[in-house]
């Protein structure tokens, strides 16, 4: 077998070397990444994205950061392909080799984002490939500070979130251990990693749920858009940009937070809710343009507000139409989960689509696997969510099948440090 | 309502305008498609594909026509996105029904194909984009021909495949009436088009099963390269190229064919063979890599035989090793689904990977939606199936799941005439 693998690692590095010559100019277009300390990658914070204008060599030659402040995924530009999965330690597993595991994955994720063939045994799906913007994001959950004799640690952030009256949960596909989001804008590469890691999990670590998503190709649109969901609509315009001057306050947990100082080591993280939220699409599919347009409170083919404009026009939510009603209606979704609404938009929405074809109940198993960040869940998912809940005209149309709430620590500095060290032995 | 229909169709065909002049270069490239007389489009039997060259604008207003010789997505350049699906005619529904269906069906993928929105209450899914290679291609199963009074015209070609012996199909996810091929470079186009044909099927079909597939991305790799599958393996080196002279003689039934008159509507038409094929990728990665070339007679690498070359050197399959053994082992797949073991290949692979998470089994429930295409399945799929089926050792890490065959009769010559319009008013 050793020949064998030394041939496949010379011909990915033959190929790379072709891959990194061809995708010069894209990576030109988008990385600043000289911030990380990668001057030849495209970094976490940039806000270049190989969809806007780059060549197609671009779309496999560009490479994300696993090295720097925050891990990747967060604010990378969304991919066409993603994973999410979340395993459970196993019996008998516990802090040694949670950071054994960690150790391992954090080594892999380092070099799969950088195009590499993982570090022995590779299955070759990923051979040809560029790194397509893969992105290996890590997490835990609540669960994982009581098998690790962590609990002391654990921020009050990660409490469990609170019931909403419309939640109907899978506890089987919610929570867990461990948490890992992949995304890649290439499907191949994507199925690549999360064999990879499934496989690096060993006897330590279950897979507790795996979940698939998708989002717009680049280029698909012949300019950068907000992304559309399954139900048609824009979703994202309010998304706080990176270029805003407290977006990183809102994202990211500060170096020295209010917190105790045994939650230091989440300085630079954020926490991610994560919720499958299937759409009742035979439903929303039989109600006309203008009904719908009426539960958004916005138009479907713009995304603009009711009240006019274009889609980052603010809408006037105290307009009166000709009958005197509030033009976006008191229910209407974009009213109830504005940002004005709910002290600030605090949460970076960053979802994928899913659609795992035809339900047991035969109509479409398909939605949207949310996926939102913020620095603190109290501030940013918890109130809009609540607000949500009690009274959002899109509630009959959808339905929150799954939840998750993770802890998402910085990115590892450089070489040698894995993702969380600084909770596992800090 | 009617405004709001209004204002989507302006919108979609200004972002189209937008993306028909960003597409002019992409389409300079490959598009060759006069001798459909479709100048501006890139046609089915092009060569061309927007993974090449193409700038990123390019994979976005690439169109397909779907007026011409063969339908589109037999030729076409495998796309990123897919999905398959069979539908049985409603009780009740007869001749009439299906005809009516099929000349709406008809319009309806003219439309998208074309990047259009649908006639009358479009879901707004794929706004923004372009045609993204979108391509629809409709089918009809044994079955059909019953329903619908027809079995006198039903060619001999439908009859049921033989059993094979490692078949374990679920008939509920096998055959059917009606069959759609969708593939697009983009998931939501796709998708737009899934749930729009879906919806259109009315009263007059319901779904029978529906499968979700992918392939690499365009631009993923730095030169377009034959695909590989789930297994890491390059898939398709041996695909006869529509280059070769003989090509159009195994893939398309001829105009006057040697079968009785009655069957003259399938001119220009072919047939799909469509198989389930999940990979027992647990069992294959523990596979060492030595052994699982040896499986398969090739390199994993670069797909050259174990005989030596590049990917398209012809396999020297009598070529003995040092232990007087053949190099390439007697079951090996490439030794026995080779052509010239097997008459010439006479099919066209062109399938997707699908991947649906973690099966009721624990593993996961991922392989190959298999779709091959010839004038002939008994000259093309059936005698290399019987082969394989008998002695390769590739069998031990796949399971034919599901089965289908469907003949796919040409493309409408021009607008006014539908798809089948020639089996069903012929």
């Amino acid at each position: 077998m050793t020949d064998s693998t030394v041939d496949i690692e010379i011909s990915r590095r033959r190929l790379l070397g072709t891959v990194g010559a061809a995708g010069a100019a894209g990576l030109a277009l988008g990385a600043t990444g000289g911030a990380l300390g990668h001057a030849a990658l495209t970094g976490p914070d940039d806000a270049g994205s190989p969809g806007a204008a780059g060549g197609l060599a671009a779309l496999g030659s560009t490479e994300v950061a696993f090295h720097g402040t925050h891990q990747a995924g967060i604010t990378t530009p969304m991919q066409s392909k993603g994973h999410l999965l979340a395993l459970d330690l196993a019996p008998g597993a516990g802090r040694a080799e949670a950071a054994a595991l960690l150790r391992r994955w954090s080594e892999t994720a380092r070099r799969l984002m950088a195009g590499e063939p993982a570090g022995s045994g590779d299955t070759g799906i990923a051979l040809d490939a560029g790194p397509c913007s893969l992105t290996i994001t890590f997490g835990f959950g609540h669960s994982f500070f009581d098998r690790t004799q962590l609990a002391a640690r654990r921020p009050a952030a990660l409490d469990p979130l609170p019931d909403f009256s419309s939640d109907q949960l899978d506890p089987r596909r919610s929570n867990g251990d461990l948490w890992i989001q992949i995304g890649a804008n290439d499907g191949l590469v994507a199925f690549h990693a999360l064999r990879t890691l499934q496989k690096e999990a060993g006897d330590a670590a279950r897979v507790r749920w795996q979940m698939n998503g998708f989002n717009r190709s680049p280029g698909a649109t012949a300019a950068p858009m907000t992304a559309r969901n399954l139900m048609g609509q824009v979703d994202g315009t309010g998304n706080p940009k990176p270029t805003e001057p407290d977006f990183d306050q809102r994202i990211f947990v500060p170096d020295a937070g209010p917190g105790p100082a045994e939650h230091a080591w989440m300085a630079g993280g954020s926490y991610a809710v994560v919720r499958r939220i299937r759409m009742l699409l035979d439903s929303w599919e039989q109600l006309p343009l203008d009904k719908q347009e009426k539960v958004i409170g916005r138009r479907k083919a713009d995304g603009s507000p009711l009240t006019g404009g274009t889609e980052t026009t603010e809408p006037d939510l105290d307009e009166l139409g000709p009958d005197g009603k509030p033009v976006i209606p008191a229910n209407a979704h974009a009213r109830i989960s504005a940002p004005e609404q709910n002290g600030g938009a605090a949460m970076l929405r960053r979802p994928f689509s899913y659609h795992d074809g035809i339900g047991a109940d035969g109509s479409p198993d398909a939605g949207l696997l949310f996926v939102c960040w913020q620095a603190d869940p109290l501030r940013g998912f918890v109130p809009v969510q609540r607000k949500l809940d009690r009274g959002d005209a899109l509630s009959p149309f959808i339905r929150h099948e799954a939840s998750g709430l993770y802890a998402v620590p910085a990115a590892p500095r450089s070489a040698g440090e894995y993702v969380g060290q600084r909770l596992l032995e800090g």
